[in-house]
């Protein structure tokens, strides 16, 4: 069975881990006795901030990508994304040396339209809602004959995901808890598959902005709600959950929490001061929702997955804060 | 022989080493394609910047104090410095139970300022000319009858700083070069050191700021010349060599290179932008000085020490460019 029609086994993440391990960096897992005295718990960094494209998406990306027939590769990949999937998209089909066509919102960060161009795509800019993003890409996709990769709802891209959590499990073994941010659930999905597969004893727990928590209202509701005007400085994750990363959330993820907009800007300033490293907001969600003690992690090994690190320098949430006080 | 008393063998940089590891990171070695772009070299950078204290200088002060032996090392330890050495031996002191004397000039950086008293050394402030520093400093080892641990000019803390390039080499073999920034000469002496009897075919090159160029025309006239009224940036760099430093470079660093000041705050931001990570201006130096073309190193393998990434994010280089423009 092609690996888009099912929930994805071990054995798909394992040989999505393989498909892509010539072309994404192995990253490093570090840690902080700081933010450890903070929380109390023992925290583990899976460092995809410092994965090519600045992002684990490049993973799932690049899985979809490299997967294709020769045949329909050639006809190019398009999709609609506000950033991270884009340039992850378009860095996957340059190294497979076809054509990408990229639909992005007028309003994505400046920093990732430069990076999409700068990886050779095409770009057609549109309005920010999800049916404008949509209907572009269908006349694009008509035009060129070229195959749509979800930025999420897509098994091809929760294999690729998982394999960041593969990683993670190798380099610390028995971690109590992993926490992840949940955007459209692609990231979330493939954390719980590869946890449950590898170490049924680890918790999953999605993280959200307060902001925008249509996946924590989703879990207790147990059913799909979409997300309304999502407000929030982690722009990685105004989407909503997908009809395929949903059901996959409400039965192996185990807890979702949430952060305040000011906990997040606070969260990733402390993960820029004392772990030297660049976050963009989204990453810094699960340690904000964690600092905000929602629930009991005294003594934990936690992983957390840092999403990504593509980030305005000239418009960071605490130097916003200090012009407009 | 004592440690103290001799230029390290590669012996000595072996069991400072083994002395250091339990209580240091292994840190990551990174690349990025951006950069190798930029370059048209293969550089692979060594991330002290992600080590404890957020700077290398945990190696050598790490080597120093645990070297006492327990009668001397329970007098305490105590030092100068304008920043990182001050957090580093705070923290191998703390790490050891003994107390830290800390002289650190009034306008220290107060981020340093704040890491050196959260590791809970006794600070003293003064101006910050090295007179001061060394009368302040006299005063506080006569009362306290503490060891001084100096920021560079010693053997000790160069086969502490050289361990760092005993990873980097473990890691990547068959370097052309390897570049380090040259403030008191510490690091570059222990990267020469331990490069000339592990990979002898790898030439090091010390790079410092235009503005603060002792080291650069202490080489070129083959005698000592201090510092004089350096003004850069890269506040880790202002100091002069030493008497012990200096001949070691003389005679075991190949080539000596330098950056502006707008080089060296453009290559930091490429550093942010593209590796996602926290440096500060003193390392950038050596990046900035590469992208300067002041050598040839298209198609070189080269390895960097990027030194550490203690910076106040309230008072980036180019935020302050944006506020003053």
């Amino acid at each position: 069975m092609p690996l888009e029609d099912h929930i994805p086994s071990l054995q798909d993440i394992r040989e999505a881990a393989d498909r892509i391990t010539p072309f994404i960096h192995r990253t490093p897992v570090l840690t902080c006795s700081a933010l450890d005295g903070m929380t109390g718990a023992k925290l583990y960094f899976k460092c995809e901030n410092l994965q090519k494209v600045g992002a684990f998406k490049i993973r799932g990306a690049t899985n979809a990508v490299q997967v294709l027939s020769d045949e329909v590769a050639s006809r190019g990949v398009a999709t609609h994304s506000s950033g991270n999937h884009a340039a992850a998209l378009a860095l996957a089909a340059l190294t497979r040396n076809i054509s990408a066509h990229i639909v992005m919102p007028e309003n994505s960060p400046q920093v990732k339209k430069d990076a999409v161009a700068g990886y050779g795509a095409e770009i057609t800019f549109c309005e920010s809602t999800l049916e404008a993003r949509e209907h572009t890409l269908t006349k694009i996709l008509k035009r060129t004959g070229a195959t749509f990769i979800p930025p999420y709802n897509d098994y091809r891209i929760i294999a690729g995901q998982a394999t960041a959590v593969l990683e993670l499990l190798e380099a610390c073994p028995n971690l109590d808890m992993i926490v992840a941010p949940v955007g459209g659930g692609g990231l979330i999905c493939g954390t719980a598959l590869a946890t449950q597969y590898l170490s049924p004893n680890t918790k999953t727990v999605g993280a959200e902005p307060t902001q925008a928590d249509d996946a924590y209202r989703s879990f207790h509701a147990k059913k799909l709600i979409p997300s309304d005007n999502p407000d929030t400085i982690a722009d990685g994750l105004l989407t909503s959950l997908g009809d395929l990363t949903f059901p996959i959330l409400l039965e192996h993820v185990d807890e979702m929490i949430t952060a305040s907009e000011e906990g997040i800007s606070t969260a990733m300033r402390h993960i820029w001061e004392r772990m030297k490293i660049v976050v963009e907001p989204s990453s810094a969600v699960p340690l904000a929702a964690l600092l905000e003690n929602q629930i009991n992690i005294t003594g934990k090994r936690i992983g957390i997955i840092l999403t990504g690190g593509n980030v305005d320098l000239d418009a960071l949430p605490w130097a916003t804060q200090i012009r407009n006080s």
